[in-house]
């Protein structure tokens, strides 16, 4: 696959570049248009069940000196990166950013990280190839799988096949920057339960909860990286896993939900590629809070905040959503999901997590 | 060897419960010495090439009702962590505080995290039984390594053989908490180097650096976990392997070499178990900055505070370090370690590296 991949990568690369070519034969000021990303630019799509962007487009246009430059530095990339495809190798954005010191036009040269990020993303958006297809590697490495299953994973050294709980150390398999380089080839699993916090990862680790349910345990290490979020839907799809969310109750980890469920803001052009709308939250929710008297933390302006602004966040509209930030609002109050070890430490297993997938319809 | 580790950490933590009682019958009101943790109470040790704590010490005794609370907490912890090495489970220091809230004893319960994360570095300073060995494990895990090093990791599971470049995906082979339960098998390494930034530890793996230089990568993920720094100290010592750091040009960077090297100021009783003194620092130097013209940034108010708190860090007054730190507070600039890709992607595993570690000696 990889191959065709990055030939199909570089050719819509190319083509892009060819539009500029167009545009100066047909008399017009050469230009690149792409959507707005902003909160108010994205729109649910019935089809696809996610969140991506709407109408409103921002235009690069060489009608001004500003323009122009964005432009050029577009066309400086689209080389680097057609070149970086043709021989196989690959980068990171902050690599981009110091290489274009040694382009040749002073001009072309980016003065900021953002600006190379943002090129990157506008890239992406306008030739409909992801960022992994680019060959440009995320800084910060995906996290970690443990669990019944079985797969191949294509390196640069050649192929390896890796069991997720019989190959690998209490630590787990390591998931690759770019996880479509992995074969999913057999595995015994029931769903995923993916977790925000190392700590809470080791404890159903160590409790051998993937092995009791069949669970594929994905440690989210907080915000998760894009690769995390690619292998979580891959899974989903192609093995058909429900996929649940457990963490912090708090306002910050509904967001990490949101990003596995609905993609980010920023990121709404990859939801198809990235987001997994059928993605559900299995807690720490409000509810808990008081169904079981968990040892909270009040909840402090910035955590009240960002609930309220939840509240008008079109992703979060939901019934569920709607009553849980409500309770939360009315209680002031948030639980770690650490906290559930003051019931002791096998609670967690034994008694929560079963009960909220049964109620879910999970197990 | 765990079990016995196990049987020893659980004798070590009752002979201190029982000196209470000793205190008790002779009539003393019962207390505990430890060292104060302060930049002001550490020392070099001449021997063993670390930084360990002075004579200074802070006592807790029952002569305060503050004091015999501390006592009792210290008890009740005690128990617990007893009965966990029992039952050879574990635990993290998250799930101690929580846990506290299920003692019988209302006044034994921990009234935040730092209050029981100061009792279990107490703990380790008096019992001498270092956190792992209690079983209590970190929040986060520790990195990844890639190179020629095949390893036994004896799990809760069972025993796994893993060769760090043949049986692992891109990602590496994952350091568990406890690296203590790693068994070296056999290698063809002939130095470690440590690495910083993710995009930079995928940068040499992607180019074979390990391969071709026989080089055991780690990755560090900025500041190093505890299994991080244990598990470079343990293939040191016991495969012989010169340790380099390579990190980013600033100061927060050089910390990170000092955390491996010299051990941290709250963790100086664990010195000899967490710290490589030999660890040799291999760039980015601000000699670098000037002799390969890196692309710069400057230094901020808190970076020229950093360097000159480090001039005064006894761990720092070397000639070495105080010749680099004021070179950089002279041209007042830090550069990234990926600003190398300034010269091309190549440049730090064909030249930077290769001259640097001709220079070090290594090789």
């Amino acid at each position: 696959m990889s191959a065709d991949n990055d030939q199909q990568a570089r050719e819509q690369l190319i083509d892009l570049a060819a539009q500029f070519y167009d545009q100066f034969e047909l008399g017009e000021i050469p230009h690149m248009s792409v959507p707005t990303r902003t909160k108010n630019n994205i729109e649910y799509d019935e089809d696809s069940h996610v969140w991506v962007y709407g109408d409103r487009e921002s235009t690069r246009s060489a009608n001004s000196v500003k323009g122009a430059r964005k432009l050029l530095k577009a066309v400086y990339t689209i080389e680097f990166l057609a070149e970086q495809l043709d021989e196989d190798r690959s980068s990171t954005l902050r690599e981009l950013y110091y290489l274009s010191e040694s382009w040749d036009n002073n001009e072309a040269q980016f003065n900021d990280q953002d600006e190379s990020n943002s090129m990157i993303e506008d890239l992406e958006i306008v030739s409909g190839v992801t960022r992994e297809d680019f060959h440009m590697r995320p800084e910060e490495s995906g996290a970690t799988i443990m669990g019944p299953l079985h797969l191949r994973e294509q390196t640069r050294r050649g192929e390896r096949e890796i069991h997720c709980q019989k190959d690998v150390g209490e630590g787990g398999y390591q998931i690759p920057n770019n996880p479509d380089t992995i074969e999913f080839l057999d595995n015994d699993a029931d769903f995923i339960l993916a977790v925000e916090t190392g700590g809470m990862r080791d404890r159903l680790v160590e409790n051998g909860f993937d092995e009791e349910y069949n669970a594929l345990i994905v440690h989210l290490k907080g915000q998760p990286a894009r690769a995390t979020r690619r292998i979580i839907k891959r899974l989903h799809d192609e093995l058909d896993l429900p996929v649940t969310v457990f963490a912090d109750g708090d306002p910050w980890s509904y967001r990490i939900y949101g990003s596995v469920a609905y993609g980010s803001i920023k990121s709404a052009h990859l939801s198809e590629y990235l987001a997994t709308p059928e993605a559900q939250y299995i807690g720490i929710q409000p509810a808990d809070i008081v169904e079981y008297e968990l040892p909270t933390d009040p909840l402090s302006d910035s955590d009240i905040n960002a609930l309220e602004s939840e509240l008008e966040d079109p992703r979060f509209q939901t019934d569920y959503w709607e009553e849980q930030i409500e309770l939360q609002l009315e209680i002031g109050k948030k639980s770690e999901q650490q906290s559930l070890a003051a019931r002791g430490l096998d609670f967690v297993t034994d008694t929560y997590l079963p009960e909220r997938l049964d109620e879910m319809g999970v197990l």
